[in-house]
């Protein structure tokens, strides 16, 4: 056997390493065979040098079995999730989940924590009293065949050598490596056991992919994978230069989500409800529920407005410790202390709304987390009282500004009115999804 | 002050670090306060982006005031070293080093210890019974002022950021970084306090730098670096394609160089005397004891001609408690057990005579090491009995193998016959000094 010396030089001298040669690697991370500075080696050299796809699908490989794969066997319907590279204002998965479990299809979702000026499911979902993500294997079994969906955090059994790079890349500057976050993404959502998956691969200001073309290769890669193990993967480019929706901040992204689920999204939210029919269309269609994309999208259409959707939020939200009386009470959910709103400085048009100085204005006021182990605040946040396209007046409030005393106030107030670009004639309209892929 | 992630990712992106940043670095690795894993990322970007002269000097300041720095003010005279690169058969130093101290310049050499296929300085004294290279700052001056000249180890208390990062460079594949390797070697040797500084920058098959213009750019750098610290500093880019002279093996070497020392060199040793007396001219040149190449050149050929050299090795061997019988009596260094010939396989003239595999017929055989805490075998080796340029006959001996028992014995012997190259016709002379940098 070659010494782990050997294949950082490999990889250093743009060589593709094989099958094998990936799975020492990401087994020696894990169980620390191999020292943590070999790894960070191997992990810079892969910046720098790409992976193939016979490599990618090999680090995919070894970290999905170096932890527990969920055994759906026993659901008697498909099971398909539903995955965001992460922005502002991205709670999607709320409205997802339940609407594709409405349509026939069973939802393991397994979410992570927001960091930075991204938002994370798991943050949304503790700002319902009582809402439990820290589910065994066993009982999200129960749970999907109780409710059709459950939403869970993601386990120290599932992919732990992913956790391990994951840990090293964030502490060496390897994050932003194509394929080192396609093998992440994937084998963590392989091993839920789906038979489908729809990837939302966000590009534009407020993402971590700020580069459309990037997106798109990642996009392609993450389909490929899928394929690859045999799991039928859409993925789709998604615009992320605004803010999904009105609220941005987690007590206030639930309550956007209820209004939907009951059939009272506020103009604001049109561009957010797009997208999750859309995704959970495509959920449909990866779970071969629905074989095209008009009938399957009017069937999401359907049960959202018939109500059936919302009852499905509201069995999961029940089942997993949630108080249920929020869905009908946005006032039981967490409040912010103050609210002030911040006005338009020219009449105009809104050309732009800086989905990163929003994400970043939110995490001022304590929103969000600079690191993996610091608080959040669920009530805290800001809603948008218009949106790109919209008409503004000098002087009209566009933005809400929800805080608790002063923390980070100046700082958020100055950030909004940075993000807020007004012009003279209407903006042309961005189309919402850029690319889609399947494999 | 910015975090270490931050720095890391910088530099990958190709951005150049600060004098601070660099320091903060090299200390924190030094000190053990900034992790391993993060260093290393580092080390693997600085690979890949390379440092500016600005960086390659902070660095090589970082490591030079990790430790303590020789003060060599006391001594009546200027103080040169020479260090080379590293190659096959490289023994220069043995002569070198009594060479410029016979002719007014005090030599305080720190050398290393061998690995792979190239020999290290260190264990060629170790070949000389009683030889000690474990000298304190203290024992150093008082040998220079004794001798003119004294070789030592690199002590833990010299640079010790560099010895750190070595190690894990060594470990990470990040040793063939020029920037990196620069700064390495001019830490230690500025660390001396000399006044001047011959380097010896080996390219051809037997060293690490086996393309010639990685090898002229590192001559560069070092020269540039020698500027940036007011040392006068040559750097000279020479032929490692074959062995330098007959010997490789430590006692072997040891034998050659007193050859050489007491005017009986074999003429398989003229390329190698000429290289010592070229380098030693240099010394003298950078020391300010002689302003011109050719008097230079005369001057070190006539105190070697005249005994002198040999008196100034005499006098060391014997302060540093070897066995100064050796001189005269070459028998009382180690013997291999068994010597055995090769023949050539072909009629005609020597074209090459393959210096990397030469030097891994000497490591099989036990003469050099694979990892730094493995022993080496002072009495093997191999002997060259036919050089580049010479006539061969078939079935004519032109390598003698020196061996304990069988170990490697196999290995070295077809290493041997494929290092051969024998053609029709005389090559063409090769150079032995392929490039010259002056600070």
């Amino acid at each position: 056997m070659e010494p782990i010396l050997d294949l950082i030089r490999k990889k250093r001298d743009g060589q593709a390493l094989s099958r094998e040669e990936i799975q020492r690697l990401a087994n020696g991370a894990a169980d620390g065979s191999i020292p943590d500075y070999q790894i960070s080696a191997w992990l810079m050299a892969c910046y720098f040098q790409g992976m193939d796809s016979n490599e990618t699908d090999a680090l995919t490989e070894a970290m999905l079995h170096s932890g527990r794969v969920l055994d759906l066997s026993s659901l008697p319907g498909p099971a398909v999730d539903k995955h965001s590279t992460g922005g502002v204002g991205d709670k999607t998965s709320l409205v997802v989940a339940p609407l594709a479990a409405a349509n026939g299809v069973y939802v393991p979702m397994v979410s992570g924590r927001g960091l930075g000026h991204t938002g994370g499911t798991l943050d949304k979902l503790a700002a319902i009293p009582g809402f439990r993500t820290d589910l065994t294997p066993e009982r999200m079994l129960k749970l999907l065949k109780a409710a059709g969906a459950c939403m869970a955090g993601q386990s120290a059994e599932i992919a732990p050598a992913d956790r391990k790079l994951y840990a090293l890349r964030d502490a060496t500057a390897t994050v932003e490596s194509k394929s080192l976050i396609a093998a992440s993404i994937m084998s963590k959502k392989l091993a839920e056991g789906v038979q489908g998956l729809v990837l939302d691969v966000k590009t534009g200001a407020g993402a971590f992919m700020r580069d459309r073309g990037d997106a798109v290769d990642l996009a392609r890669i993450m389909a490929r994978i899928g394929a690859s193990f045999g799991v039928r993967t859409a993925a789709l480019v998604t615009d992320m230069d605004e803010c999904l929706g009105w609220a941005a901040g987690n007590a206030l992204e639930v309550v956007e989500c209820i209004e939907i689920l009951r059939g009272a999204a506020r103009p604001q939210s049109i561009r957010l409800e797009r997208l999750c029919l859309e995704l959970a269309a495509r959920m449909l269609m990866a779970a071969g529920v629905e074989e095209r994309l008009g009938e399957a999208l009017a069937r999401c259409e359907e049960s959202l407005e018939s109500g059936a959707v919302l009852e499905v939020f509201r069995r999961m939200v029940r089942l997993q410790g949630g108080d249920e009386a929020v869905l009908d009470h946005a006032d039981r959910l967490p409040q912010a202390a103050m609210v002030e709103t911040q006005e338009a400085q020219a009449d105009g048009w809104i050309a732009a709304c800086d989905a990163l100085l929003v994400g970043r204005a939110c995490c001022a006021l304590g929103a969000g987390r600079e690191r993996m182990d610091s608080p959040v605040d669920p009530a805290v946040g800001v809603s948008l009282l218009k949106k790109r396209g919209d008409a503004v007046r000098f002087g009209e409030p566009w933005v809400r500004i929800h805080a608790n005393g002063e923390t980070g106030l100046a700082q958020a107030r100055e950030l909004l009115q940075q993000a807020l670009v007004v012009q003279q004639g209407k903006p042309e309209d961005h189309p919402l999804i850029l690319a889609e892929e399947w494999s």
